[in-house]
């Protein structure tokens, strides 16, 4: 069976190499944080500015023995993962070469060696099943969520535009009240100060809340099931060979 | 079996018709929250103006098409959805010809256009399913979630009332702390500072959180019996057609 | 069988006048609420002490005519809702007697009507069932909630003592903190300033949280094997009867 | 069954004295926090150092009995349960003979008391043995959790970075808020004010949300897991004897 085996040489393959390159990519990820720290001393820069450069280095080694050892020649370039390889070394040249240093977003695109944590992470093969057995229940759910939110965020502006006409000014204002609420985290920024708001506020919890956490049920159920699923196809593959 | 055949009927007549028109609703909505919008240009307002008009004209000849095409001749007016589809309309209509635009609350029953969403949506189906199976619960925990806000709210203004006489000036003041809290909210604009009424929200937050948070569980757990129960209706009409 | 009888004449005996009776234990709470507003004309007063009286005068009656009634004569002053009903009226007779009303933690006895509820509650008898089935689990977890919230406090005290001594003052102090961070209401009054204590935080509420919400999922799942327990009783005396 | 009988003789073995034990503990860990309030007055302390003195004096007994009684003998002195006692009292010794009293992190170290309520506490067990079933689970979703906080934390930098160059002043900066906010906790120091901001915030919710309280659900089901072991594991041990 095909997708067993595959199942099987991913396995067997996954070993230090892998561990080491994912070490990389949480370094790499972890330095682009660093860079953004104010006041960072030059040296640190420098030491940084290193380390990139040896992990491209080491991610454009192995782009292209991938791309060497692959079965059926150059079909590892137009892959899913071979795009996903490329985009975390392309950036690097790109700004090198033309140095657009100063281009703020184009440094963002460094990001995309999260991507290449795909290749070996169960979790989001997971994820992705669990997304594409709840799918339908999702969308339907996260409209009614989204209903919610609108009509909260509706409701509170009539409520409360004459008492505070600056935070409340619009139903999009309001509807930054609506989601910190509903989702209760509760800034503090906004809040009713009407007796009407607060009331609405009262109704607005004691229903919404109910439908706006039921996509979070809905995806941790998928989540159980897509685990169940991939440990069936597993044992079936194990039993095969 | 009529509910089966009525079932099918509705997924075949589900198409591009019904996309377009909960396409309209969405806009309708989104316009609705565009035009509360601070500070937004006279052309803009043109704009949404003309939309709502080819809204209603929409909706208005969908209207008579289905009181036409009605099987039972005009059985249509009175039934759910044509009560809901008149809704839909009716508002404009009258806020046209005798111009209430400065009553507020009268473009408030734009929203009933919401509604019309029902007729489309397999999600309130389902919430109304979930809800009929729950009901009794939903009353006897939502009950209990009261009186636990009730008694939360009273021991809050005897604990603080003498330090806070602004905030917690009254029981119902205090029910608002009450919901903020027990909801996990927490705005910040309303806490205990003396040491008994923080003392007392450690045991509101230890014994009231289980039981405020029951009514949510319920409403889930009906959730997936109301899936259950309409596939397995579904699959003995796939079965009997 | 006698639990199955003594359960059906509770379903026979109830009707009408329970239903008045709660009425009247809802009505007698909301005064109570509603004589804390400040402000409140002296009106509202007198019929607020009119109804008070009425309630009063009726819960005294249903007292004596069931103590009348009774079956094993007197059987009912001795019995648990008998108790109940007693401390109902009780606080009412006293304080109009002595006159005690400047006493305050004397009118909050009058909560005591409260407990009449129970007599009705289904939703009472099931939360009591379901206490006792996860009591040793909720003791168990309780306890390591306790420890965490311990843990937590005393480590940000350490933290945070130098940079904000007001707020985290002691243990004690900080007890305050770790209380309203891992229930996630967050009020904002007391919060980490220094790194370290925000990468504490960051830790307590990775760890802390999973632990904090374990007794409310055990409640909940208590809470659903009861209703399970309770309706498999409910069944077997039907079927005897 | 070796296992079994363990488990009988540390039935057995719990009684009065376990209970002596843990309520010392107890009672050390609220005097521990006691002494840390501000403007304690002087007789306090001596009476806790007393209650100090007098709780490790029983501790001591108790592990020099322990070593005595110790079947092989000496066995107890590098058996785990014996390491945890000698932390207990360690600490204590130290202190006294060298007089540390002013190094803080030291009197940390009388915490390690807390460890030896892991002797009699079934749900250290039962934590235990959750973690060790979700251990790859909650290791990837955890991963996966770090993931969407870095992200989130990106992505507020910048959009926020410009207009709040205080509060979200580096990635690490916004991780602060990205923790606050998807575990909805929520203090409302640090909260967007850009329309972008507010944008995204909104997307991290509706999606982080659900990722990051995945491990606390795979925490509770491997809880309950872990109680159906314990449970069979023990009927088989009651069935044996």
């Amino acid at each position: 069976m095909r997708g067993c085996s595959r199942d099987e040489k991913g396995r067997i393959s996954f070993g230090k190499w892998e561990f080491f390159i994912q070490a990389l990519i949480v370094g790499s990820l972890i330095g682009f944080a660093v860079e953004t720290l104010p006041n960072l001393p030059e040296r640190w820069h420098s030491i940084l500015r290193i380390f990139e450069i040896a992990t491209v280095a080491i991610f454009t080694v192995e782009y292209f023995l991938r791309i060497l050892l692959g079965r059926p020649k150059l079909s590892y370039i137009f892959s899913f993962y071979g795009i996903i390889d490329l985009l975390a070394i392309f950036p690097f040249y790109i700004s090198t070469g033309i140095d657009l240093r100063s281009v703020r977003a184009f440094r963002l695109l460094r990001l995309f060696r999260l991507l290449k944590l795909v290749r070996y992470s169960a979790a989001i093969r997971r994820f992705h099943l669990a997304f594409s057995i709840a799918k339908e229940e999702l969308a339907l759910f996260g409209a009614a969520a989204l209903i919610v939110l609108y009509l909260s965020a509706l409701g509170i502006y009539y409520f409360e535009r004459d008492q505070q006409p600056e935070a409340f000014a619009s139903v999009f204002h309001s509807f930054w009240w609506a989601v910190t609420t509903l989702t209760t985290v509760g800034y503090g920024d906004v809040y009713p100060i009407s007796v009407g708001g607060k009331a609405f506020t009262f109704f607005v919890l004691i229903i919404g809340l109910e439908i706006v956490a039921v996509p979070t049920g809905l995806f941790a159920s998928a989540l159980s099931k897509a685990r169940e699923q991939l440990d069936k196809e597993k044992n079936r593959c194990d039993f095969d060979s």
